[in-house]
């Protein structure tokens, strides 16, 4: 096995800091350089590769800054064998040992097992163990078992910028002889159970405006002879959910999948210990007291969730004022089969509903900010049964078939573009700190998911 | 006359930077100079005057700054007659030319009979009227019909530093022989026709802490199985007062003073011009119709206003939070005969019951954090009467008897205190703009206001 590959790259990889969500010259620089050696990489695994030019990014503050080329390779062009495309991205989220990272986040550090190191789960560490796999049939001298395609991204820290345009683009001409497409950007909901993730929920973000007039009022000149745009703010903002979390807009719930009998299956197989994740996430206490009513409404039910006011007073201490135009925000996380546009037209009317209710001389404007739907995968898709014959293969056990409560734009954005199938393979454990200081990949998770998607090629030749 | 009395000393006055608000070293020293000047002018008047050293003040960062000492001055102590105390500040609001102002705010200015400036209304020319009517009877050398003090502060606009522990302090001293308090520290409601004030509203300003952890929570993450503090809160807020403005904590409305026929009369006996008022407003529409129900809610009847929320997201975007921790923030003005420790407990009671409602397991905590009385005198007290004879007198027409739906607390604090009559007789027009850009006073209001205490002294000597 080529020296280079393995734990050695992975420690080369995290020492590059290609932050993205930075928008300064070094950090870019640093993210150009990290493509470079991945494209290096795939070339001396025998890979064809193209880095696509995705111009530049034009800053709110009028500065311009490049964005790093997307990596386009294709190992192995066999008629007769499946073709899965694995997407992953090399950039990470901002890391500064001063804000409690215990060693230097980018140098890759070994304790206890734990690999430390920003980028080591999000998502260098995977997109390694697939490099890593493929690399193991080139050592043995083996057939690839299915013909191999790779994007990988420099951008998806910072929403992806021109991804999606790119993908469109290559729509016919990359992706054309595609059939799979795999994702492990994800972890697993344990620390030692292996999972497959099969949606995720969508969101749609909304801002409702209550303005009197484009200036603030003081309570003691003003108040008692006001409708004052606070007092119709709440009342909307509390007319959305009840002290149960179920949602009040009316037919929000009308397109919701059923519920079936095997899918409550999928929730009674998975292992969640509610009490430490009771304590992991220090809250007293859930709105639902069992694993199955946890993960139902984290996953398949939509939830609504009220994030704050802009315009109002928001600084400590006692401001008499009466704002003159309030903005407040919620969003709706969007489960199967529930529509964007038709959630557009529930909350809307509901919310004029309950204003015109008020008989309030003021104006109110609702606006849906943003849209991203759910995505859910067919579990009997080919490669589904292959990742969970892999797992078995591996780790000896059933995988836990989860979702992600959060929105993974990606996933839904291949499934429309590309109509092939979307599997999330996740390698981390529930612990890995994604996004957060002190970022890890258990050396344990590293190996045997490599193994795990080794394994995987063989069940897709096998099913396909 | 002095030449150094009238017109040339309040440009003079004007001139000096006398900022209370902005805690630097310059503006103190301004504010010494102010009242160094004030008091050089009231000796001259030939009154016995006491700069009193009211120390320093801590400021929140450990800076400390002198506080301008209090004047207090005295002329004549003839047993047989009544005397009077006037109160007064010499302080003013920041101001900045590049704020909006259309001539230097230090450099009073005439344009069209207005004189611009900032503490020209507030409160630098309702002083110099009262000085300007007790140096008119020293020119004329004639008696002055009524003892006259002065209590005169330099910090006002600052929350009147350290005044409260003076007058308790002087009590039985200074004011020992004092029968009646005049202040001149708000506005006519009208352009034109002279107001006697004879009652302020008081506040209570509460905060209600919602708490779930001191950690904000990702709504893909958690959205579904919180009882997320947003929308117990929310519920609390919305469950204070209806759309038409209607308090519903139970039991508030007890306490307030029944309405009387003859209190009635007075709310008729002002001239409003409610479209106007609206115009100048910029509302489109009130939560009344009539004129005597918009004096009446802002001056006899209780408001709630909701103020805003520390914690939660306010800034401009889409942020996908669940606020784990969030501080709603409100004020009810109180109104004769509110307690406000009564108002303390139902309120707190009240919100304590919606919350109990809800199940939550979110701890909340309520806090007033302010209460401060309404205040309301007897308008039949003599110097209410000899106000109207001399309003009478000088403007040849009824003063509007009003109220200030804001709280003055130095009039409620006068009350408690020294146990002696209170009235606010203003001199400046409802356009006036204390506090804000281009402030002015009009040349007709501070000449006639100066002819009015005059007039007010010789009435008082009839009346007592």
């Amino acid at each position: 096995m080529d020296p280079k590959l393995g734990g050695m790259t992975l420690k080369e990889w995290v020492a590059i800091e290609s932050d993205s969500v930075q928008p300064v010259p070094r950090f870019r620089q640093e993210l150009f350089r990290m493509m470079a050696v991945a494209a290096d990489t795939l070339q001396r695994l025998g890979a064809r590769v193209t880095s696509v030019d995705m111009g530049s990014q034009q800053l709110p503050d009028g500065q311009s800054l490049p964005i790093p080329p997307v990596i386009l390779a294709e190992l192995g062009n066999d008629p007769t064998k499946g073709t899965v495309c694995f997407y992953g991205h090399l950039d990470v989220q901002p890391a500064d040992q001063g804000d409690g990272w215990l060693t230097d986040p980018y140098v890759l550090t070994e304790v206890d097992g734990k690999l430390y190191g920003r980028g080591a789960t999000d998502n260098k560490g995977p997109v390694l163990a697939w490099i890593n796999a493929v690399s193991a049939f080139r050592a043995l001298e083996q057939d690839l078992p299915v013909n191999i395609k790779f994007i990988i991204e420099g951008m998806e820290e910072a929403g992806s910028v021109a991804l999606e345009e790119l993908v469109e683009k290559e729509k016919n001409r990359f992706f054309s002889g595609v059939d799979y497409i795999v994702i492990s950007d994800n972890l697993w909901i344990s620390q030692r159970k292996p999972a497959i993730t099969y949606g995720t929920r969508g969101n749609s973000y909304f801002t409702v405006e209550v303005k009197c007039r484009d200036q603030d009022f003081h309570s003691g000149t003003f108040g008692g002879i006001l409708h004052e745009p606070m007092a119709d703010l709440v009342a909307l903002l509390g007319s959305l959910v009840d002290s149960s979390g179920h949602i009040l807009v009316p037919g929000i719930y009308d397109e919701v999948a059923p519920l079936t009998e095997e899918e409550i299956n999928t929730y009674k197989a998975i292992h969640l210990d509610l009490e430490e994740y009771r304590n992991s996430s220090r809250v007293e206490k859930f709105l639902f007291d069992t694993k199955e009513e946890i993960l139902m409404h984290l996953w398949r039910y939509p939830s609504l969730s009220i994030h704050g006011i802009e315009g109002a007073f928001d600084e400590p201490g006692a401001k008499t004022v009466i704002p003159g135009q309030v903005i407040g925000k919620f969003s709706i996380r969007l489960v199967p089969h529930m529509n964007v546009s038709v959630v557009e037209k529930q909350v809307t009317r509901h919310l004029e509903d309950v204003f015109s209710k008020r008989n309030s001389s003021n104006k109110m404007v609702v606006s849906m900010t943003l849209g991203l739907h759910p995505w859910i995968a067919n579990i009997n898709d080919t490669q589904y049964l292959a990742a969970k014959r892999a797992i078995r293969t591996v780790f000896g056990t059933e995988p836990d078939m989860i979702r992600d409560g959060s929105t993974i734009p990606i996933a839904k954005m291949f499934q429309e573009i590309v109509h092939k199938s979307v599997v999330l393979i996740p390698l981390g454990a529930v612990d890995d700190g994604e996004h957060s200081q002190n970022e890890k990949i258990n050396r344990w998770n590293y190996i045997e998911g490599t193994k795990l998607f080794a394994a995987f090629f063989l069940e897709m030749a096998q099913l396909h």
